[in-house]
This record gives C-alpha cells, sequence and structure tokens, in this order.
C-alpha cells in the first residue's frame, strides 16, 4: 500500500553529544518501518552551530540539501553547499556535514538499511 | 571520493509521449555515473499540467516532494501532496504523480538501481 506523509509529522530522534554529533536531529520518512526492502529516507535537521560527526562507515550516502548553508567536510577537502546541491559519499570514505549558516541546515540522506539505526 | 553537484546543473531527460508521460523531466543526481552500488537518486520536475505514467514495477519508489502542488493516484486512492511530504510505493504497486498546481512541480525519487534506466 502506497504510504505517505509530512516529514513535519515525524518523530525525530535527536544526536547530540556536546563533541562530534551537536543539535542534529533525524526524522526516519521511510524505512524499516515501512518495510522498505532496501535503503532509508531520513531527513535532518541541524541547528545553528551543529554537525554530524566527522566519520566513515561501509554504507553509502546519498544527500540533497533542502534549506541552509553548511559544509561538507571530508578526507582532502570542504565544499559549501546550499539548496539544490547534492552529495554521494562512497562506503568507507570520510565525511561531516557542518551547519555554517545562520538558521537550520536542512538535508535528505538516504542510505542502504544497514546504515540504518532507527 | 567525495562527489558534489549542483541539480540545475544535471542534463535533464524528458519523458513526454503525449499520453501517459507529459512534461515530465529528470536529472539522475547519484547513479551509476558515480558508480552508486545501490540505488539512484533522481530529481523529477513536471510541468504544468504534466505527469508521470500510471504504471507499476517490480522496484520501490521512495519520493520527497519539494516544490509545488501535486497529487499522487494509486490503486483504490489519490492523494494531495506538496512540499516536505513524501511518499512510499512498495514494489508491484500501482502509481502516478500529477502535477495539480500552477506552477511546476518538483520531487526526488530513489529507487534500487535496477529500476534506473538512466
Amino acid at each position: 500500500m502506497v504510504h505517505i506523509g509530512r516529514s513535519r509529522d515525524v518523530e525525530a530522534r535527536m544526536y547530540d553529544d556536546g563533541e562530534n554529533a551537536r543539535r542534529a536531529e533525524k526524522r526516519v520518512l521511510v524505512g524499516p518501518r515501512e518495510n522498505a526492502p532496501n535503503f532509508s529516507m531520513r531527513k535532518f535537521t541541524i541547528g545553528k552551530g551543529g554537525c554530524s560527526p566527522y566519520h566513515k562507515h561501509p554504507w553509502e550516502h546519498e544527500v540533497y540539501v533542502l534549506a541552509g548553508r553548511g559544509e561538507v567536510r571530508f578526507a582532502g577537502g570542504r565544499r559549501a553547499v546550499g539548496p539544490d546541491d547534492f552529495a554521494y559519499v562512497p562506503p568507507n570514505d570520510e565525511h561531516q556535514f557542518v551547519n555554517t549558516g545562520d538558521g537550520v541546515l536542512e538535508f535528505l540522506c538516504v542510505v542502504p538499511l544497514e546504515g540504518e539505526d532507527g
């Protein structure tokens, strides 16, 4: 059955350890709960001054920036991003998403199910 | 290597057979070209009065509406959608995306690689 929802109605999970991840909220829009067979679509909202951890893992990211100003940091570089920009992070590549703007940074991040921790 | 791009810089492929698909443009943001191993992220822009075909196939869709007003039609129903709405279309479920607004309808649609025709 087709499932349709509003992002704002999806419960958020906060990621903030005061160091590696700061002011990051994740909403799983489509994933294991909908019995998605292969990959999970998540929406991240990162508050002013916040970031995701600088890390790597065996699964890829496919990212689309919805709102705000940010920076993608990776081995050997960093790149400013904004709305309409997208990013592909291959498996095992180091990466971090940093909010460099005055408002929230919002992006979608799609991962294979093995990368979805709920 | 992390790959970052702008959607508007990606070449569009038009889908318009005057009947089933009308005024639909697809941009493959991340997919086989980037050696994505599992799934492909595409951005669709559907002009006023346009639509994707009403059809089904063995792979799922995970969709996020970026802009405009539309309707998702499926077996047994239809539902209005707009920005911030998302949709999950399971494998083998009939579905269609219709632009019901006065401007363009834009959405992301992620599919497993088997569903990517380039």
